[in-house]
């Protein structure tokens, strides 16, 4: 039996994680990293623990759902104290020293870095730069919708797919990314990417990335109907990365895209 | 036969009118504006000036397809000079002054008055406006597209099922109306109605009216497959104003809404 | 505090309301009937009876979502007993006899009656009646999709959707609905209305109406994202129906539709 | 400026052909082949021929929506009578014999053949197949929609499209395919496609491929939006194969798919 660390244990998905975990025939909750205290049930052999070293002698794979500082603090254990357990981590807004703590600690460990961990998204990822490159001379525009709690705009997941978009054009998103049109703004420009957010009620997640041409467009839908989608996309490819040589994977590489 | 004048007929949708008028078994092409000369081909019988009296003249009803000062001018003719015949305009984008003057024009003559001339977009603001209502909770999101030439965004289309869910809601849309999302912005306020415009392709015109509630959305879409949608809907409220009364009508006031 | 009595607390939508109640702030579970016993935990102060006498006493209005034969008891405790509490009935497959008590009762307590208590699809319903009278030239096709579990085609939605746009132009619905198109069938007739079924993965329930002419289409489209829809629908309308004279409602008096 | 020969210039397509290539920047109509004469306006340096001889003498490239029988002709001339022009053909229908020709033709001059000449289609059928397979879990349904007038279901291209996603998880499409639900039908079976035709208004053509599991789907739209979506892409196929080695192509080729 797999034991699986979590770090962000009383987010949303770090919650669910716990709860798939219950029911899942090949991993269990091995530790849980709380700062303070965890309110949630948890199966009775579980570490839990607000010292990084415990959760990683009590871990065969972490995976993280937390915030930036808490993932500093976790790649600073293998970087500078010599943790070695795989990484599966899906916090997003990282600055630039903790984007260079993730790569050094991919040098010594294996670490999946996704900012969804969803296996549709990682396909939709993989058609859209497919059809951005073949349909060069399409208009890209991209519309993502979450629910109205929501306090970040756009999110990680549709800013990943405009990069995949952009990048098979050679442009630099931040020179071409749109996130609004208001008043006489003059027509579109060529290469520019439209990132619209729209927010309400309870969605878990829809991104459509459209590609539009004289005479046909397509658009390209990804809709998460659960908030779990998450939880068992991290669960499936902490699985796969047990065992994997010290790098910095995608998730293509856990679904052999 | 009904003479119709046509203000506006060197853009894409005064071209369109003449070409639908020349198919049209009750009406046809009377007169038509121009400011320097019409380089489309027009029946035999058609008067071709630049002079506001001759166009009223040889014209049963005006239909108004042009930019804000030929409105004005179109205005003027009736309000100043006299000019007696009925009025059907689409232009979009008056200041005050020509707001005032559509107005003063409508207690002289009947002024058919919308910014977008298509049957089914009246039916889907009529749709909003129920929806808005009566669904209070429920957060309201618009998207609208358009071809990549078009300059202004939002579209006055969208801007108008903006207003009809807003004044469903007794609010008024200048305080709530977003036009894009960037950053940590906090969560969606309750009233606030994001209108957001996608631009690409050769898209004559989409325009989708979100209601989002935990548990649960509508979706309201209208999209427009040719652009003489636009003129076709036109002649038909053409027809219906002749003989009526002085007044600003809507759309709704010919589909009987 | 509103006190809400349950009938057929143990089937999936009695249970979703007992969860839903308890994160209400203005109303609670009163009284919960149950023909053995209750598995599942409901608030220290909840009176759980297989007394029907008990229940009414107990609540404040009560909700139904079980079967014929217990809502049959319900409303003889009204008709025969002297219970008087307002009543909202979900439950469906009544006999002439289970009709005729359900009448009965409504001349004694308010009775909300309907099949389906998500609010946004009485709207729904409401919408396309008004689109397909006015838009009367459209072509109507409905498209229902549901998870991969579900055994009975079209969804019963989906047909009542369907008799809305059908009764706006005095159509028979078994006159004029098609299920399925394959090989070389002929052109669309101007009546007939489509009402296709989608299945797969674990979608609650969308519905999507579409109105096609030349120029242009409307879409209006009913998406549900949780499976406590329904449960929270009854408990809005169960707010909405204290205090209202006896009489048979719909949810649409309750939406002021 | 590139010469291009027209072959089935009196055909929907072949119109629309002579309308794009008087807009294009860097090919324009060169010679014109009719069988008897062309009602329809050509530039006026255009030759307009019903010799195959002087069709190939004034073209660079050939483009041919026309019928097999015409086609045939066309190959001869290149299989016998050593005419060395690319060919770009979209005719279908071809008996073995045509067939043959087509590939005697290709190993003396390059020749593109496809069915269908929108680029777009040619990408969503490679992304669906990439999809299908990736993500086997997935159930699979599609929905196309056309114009009232059309007399076949599904459309060819939907066929196409099923045929992608079968092809990928090995399956026969025969077996698996599903054009209507109607009934207490039962759950879905894991493999069955369905395949659901729409029609209404004068819709140029939708399709929509859906992958559907618990927690998530994916949604893979083509939108048509104007007829000369064929006509464009066979003018872009057009200017790529010139210069290119005697093979024949596919659309595939053309886009470095």
């Amino acid at each position: 039996m797999i034991k699986v660390g979590i770090l962000g244990s009383t987010g949303r998905v770090g919650s669910l994680l716990i709860d798939d975990l219950a029911n899942d025939e090949q991993a269990r909750v091995g530790a849980v990293h709380v700062f303070d205290k965890l309110k949630k049930p948890v199966p009775e052999d579980t570490v839990v623990t607000n010292d990084f070293a415990v959760l990683f002698e009590n871990s065969d794979v972490i995976i993280d759902f937390s915030a930036p500082s808490a993932t500093e603090a976790l790649l600073t254990e293998v970087v500078e104290n010599g943790a070695r357990k795989p990484l599966v981590i899906a916090t997003t807004g990282f600055n630039k020293h903790q984007q260079n703590l993730l790569l050094e600690a991919s040098k010594l460990v294996p670490v999946l870095y996704a900012t969804n961990m969803s296996l549709g998204v990682a396909v939709l990822n993989k058609l859209v730069h497919l059809a951005s490159k073949t349909l060069a001379d399409f208009d890209i525009e991209i519309v993502e919708q979450h629910h109205r709690h929501k306090v970040d705009s756009p999110s990680g997941t549709a800013l990943t797919l405009a990069e995949h978009a952009a990048d098979a054009r050679d442009l630099n998103l931040d020179d071409v990314r749109v996130s609004g049109r208001d008043g006489n703004i003059g027509a579109r420009t060529k290469d520019e990417i439209a990132v619209m957010a729209l927010r309400g009620g309870d969605i878990v997640g829809r991104h459509t990335v459209g590609l539009y041409n004289d005479g046909e467009f397509l658009e390209l839908n990804h809709t998460a109907t659960a908030r779990n989608t998450f939880s068992q996309g991290a669960i499936k490819v902490a699985k796969w990365i047990i065992g994997k040589d010290p790098k910095l994977y995608s998730i293509n590489d856990a679904l052999g895209l």
